[in-house]
């Protein structure tokens, strides 16, 4: 028997999210969006949401392009500041001493020191209520070479991804490696096998 | 110096999330995604994106409305199998042991023994390409108690989540909680001041 908790923004895990735009002034802008993740696999595509009272709603869709740059757990002080304050009022790259690399693909700005970041074009608007959700195509992604295996894809034992936990309000690390995918549930055998 | 990866579905942590629908003769079926995440605070909305192959795209699209079951750690190994056996050729309720409960918000089905679950109404239906993205209004989320904390909301470390990572192919536990949201951030300062 379980427990209604009511209509509420519960799921586990929610991703770290900086997103990265340029206002109209062509000034670089990061914020933190939790709200987001993968949506098609071909063209590549990821949903991010944002409402409309913040800088960044309006710089995504003046330039028709975004970043999101995934930060490892070591920069979750500067994550969780992208959250709280608005790039109306802060230049947010220069508190927090991050540094901002123009994407040669898309019209944004990405991290430089954060180790894995996508660029993506605008595909799809679609409001909701008080979130809009955008659809991007990743054109690419990006990432340091320390956080990379010997195969060339991303070791997540090095990237070491955190995420956001709603109504708990707190941030979790990576934990220990559970198995490999399409692969450990081939354990569970047809009954009467 | 970044390096290209190029146009990829990588982004962490992606959620595992089992959608639960009915087909047209009433049968539960479940299938894991991890192609989603919450989308809206107002009303509450989440995302999960599906292909048109599968089971549960006709079965969602009939029904209007579907759950998502939350799964902790110890359900790896039946979240993996739900990702690899169609509900076309397998009972995967029967196969897992695990047992439906017929929801009385959404013609639905959700899992009982999984700790966390959130019940559906299907909003907004977008095609992105090889894959159909679902906006899902949550009505209710219900959870195991044991899984609450004494405020009654969600513990993480109780609750255990775990998450798939893309081209790594894994699955990974929940790690040591970093620090609290809207908060840990604040220890960013003004230069200058």
């Amino acid at each position: 028997m379980k427990k209604s908790l009511g209509a509420k923004t519960i799921l586990y895990p929610t991703p770290v999210l900086i997103v990265g735009t340029y206002d109209a002034a062509g000034r670089p802008n990061i914020m933190t969006a939790a709200w987001g993740g993968i949506c098609c696999s071909s063209p590549p595509c990821v949903a991010v949401s944002l409402r409309k009272a913040t800088y960044t709603y309006g710089n995504l869709v003046q330039q028709g392009g975004f970043t999101l740059s995934i930060p490892s757990d070591k920069y979750a002080v500067q994550a969780d500041y992208c959250g709280i304050v608005s790039g109306k009022k802060a230049d947010k790259f220069a508190e927090t001493g991050l540094t901002p690399v123009r994407s040669t693909l898309v019209n944004a700005p990405y991290i430089e020191e954060v180790p894995l970041v996508l660029e993506c074009k605008l595909v799809h608007q679609i409001e909701l209520g008080l979130h809009t959700l955008f659809v991007g195509e990743v054109l690419d992604v990006k990432a340091n070479e320390d956080v990379l295996d010997d195969k060339g894809v991303p070791d997540v034992e090095k990237l070491k991804p955190f995420f956001y936990a709603p109504e708990a309000n707190a941030y979790y690390g990576t934990g220990n490696k559970l198995g490999d995918a399409f692969s450990i549930g081939k354990a569970v055998r047809k009954k009467g096998k």
